[in-house]
């Protein structure tokens, strides 16, 4: 029998990095209120402040499913202040990096918990709680991973290139220290083994998404799993909606196009949705074996968070019934 | 030839605690600007929150030092908002401390420095430095002392007695843990020796000033500095103008007056200021070998900080004179 949507209990696994993969996987939440959803995170981006140990994509899927999230940025608190930050810079210091008073009360029970022996995993699953949030925020991996970014101007560390250089310098390279270290946490393996449907967020794919399957073993798994594996494209008519993922496919050597984005997943991929305005690159997509699914995928609100994840999931439901007919 | 005063690079050392101690030290800023202020702190209210190393009553003289201080507590920074606190409170945990966001740049960086390895004396010097503070703020030891409040209840860590549970249980003794390790750091020990004058200031005897002098050698550093010492008394007409020493020198066995407190620091005391309505006090003192000023000791505001630190500090003048003479 051909399953329609999504029943209770079933669960749906999403990868994410920051604020484009925060909105989709809220859009989930809101979409399947009644399913079980994990969203695994990209934690190459953490690092270290001032002694606290911040992880910025973890952080904005938090808010944004606790509902606290910024909506003007999409990252950091709604009506967030900072004092803490001015009288930082007041001492001395460096304050490129935005650090609202109210996140810093993330970055500090983090630190708190991590110098006390919590795993990652353990930390956020306690902050998230503590927010309400029903969903399972899991990071990528519990091991320190860190996206160094190759530059002309020499290697950079992410949040370096990322915040303090603007995304200004050409991208030649990406790497993840320490990702051979790396191990896929046995919540994250048992969601994606249970899951009804694996999303890849529209995330950027080199850096966001790129860490997470970059951790040993994730490709595998996510080849293996009977669920349909389907991804949002990030990129849009030829463009990232935000961050700097079009040049820097661009000069790593992809094409910047939803066909780019869908050749770098296609090793695992089922199923894209891509925007309205690509959808001429439908048929080179379904050539290399990836089912398509057009619609607009620019989420400008709430509601429209809520569509597109719901279009998504329906579009995974029918890969799979057609798989199993 | 009698000296009436303090001269340019003449070494003014004052012993504070918290809220008292930081006026009477601006006061002596305010009073000798020519002078070189160094002034020593206790650290063993200091204890750890959230993973930040806080040192309440370095706080304190730092910020009263640096012009910043919130006028209508003492401590804290003028100003200074919560919304970290908050933050914290939803995460879940105690808040009965009060953090500000400004006040947390200085925990956050202490704390880092500290990890890092620096000493309490360097990242002080650090902190106190880019506020622009030409006095040196030093620690009483570079080691963790934490003071213990013994009670009916039980031992209860300092601020768990102070703040949590508002200083309204029966103080049956009081220790300092760590204190036999502690060490008197070289600059306050330099200070000491160098020193023109060295005055207590109207601080707790028992836990702000107490913990200074029962640093392994201080007391008897004391005794064998040229200069004379002084202090200004924080008991008036009988009771503390602020925290619990009143209830504290009773409940230990003290006498709860300018006396009592001259009697704890006789072995090394050679004056002390009182108020004026403490005059009967003068000849018991003096019984005791030390020399009384009376005047108005309450501060009531920055002009008459400067006041009484210009009275105290010509007292201390007219007695090395007499010493000399």
């Amino acid at each position: 029998m051909a399953r329609t949507g999504f029943m209770a209990e079933q669960r749906i696994v999403a990868l994410a990095g920051g604020v484009g993969g925060a909105k989709l996987a809220h859009g989930l939440a809101l979409a399947r209120p009644e399913a079980a959803l994990t969203v695994v995170v990209n934690t190459a981006d953490d690092f270290s402040l001032f002694g606290l140990h911040i992880s910025p994509d973890l952080d904005t899927v938090m808010y944004t499913l606790g509902g606290i999230a910024n909506p003007q940025t999409g990252w950091g608190i709604a009506g967030d202040t900072a004092a803490a930050l001015e009288m930082i810079g007041r001492y001395g210091r460096e304050t490129w990096f935005w650090l609202g008073d109210r996140d810093l009360a993330t970055h500090i029970l983090r630190t708190e918990r991590l110098r006390a022996g919590a795993s990652l995993t353990t930390v956020t699953a306690e902050l998230a709680g503590a927010l309400g949030i029903r969903a399972a925020i899991l990071p990528m991996c519990d091991e320190p991973v860190a996206t160094i970014v190759e530059t002309p101007d020499g290697d950079l560390a992410f949040q370096d290139y990322f915040v303090r250089r603007r995304q200004a310098d050409e991208v030649r390279g990406v790497r993840f220290e320490g990702i051979e270290a790396a191990t896929i946490p046995p919540g994250v393996a048992a969601a994606l083994r249970e899951a009804a449907a694996v999303v890849l967020c529209p995330s950027n794919p080199i850096v966001s998404i790129g860490p997470i399957l970059a951790v040993p073993g994730f490709r595998d798994l996510l080849r293996d799993v009977s669920a349909p594996v389907v991804a949002v494209s990030p990129i849009v008519g030829g463009a990232a909606l935000k961050g700097p993922a079009d040049r820097m496919l661009a000069s790593l050597g992809h094409e910047v196009s939803a066909a780019g984005v869908a050749a770098l997943y296609r090793d695992f991929l089922d199923g894209i949705v891509i925007d309205q305005v690509d959808a001429e690159l439908a048929g080179r997509i379904e050539e290399m074996g990836i089912a398509v699914h057009v619609t607009d995928t620019v989420m400008r609100d709430e509601a429209h968070r809520r569509t597109l994840a719901d279009e998504t999931l329906s579009f995974a439901a029918r890969l799979e019934s057609r798989a199993r007919a």
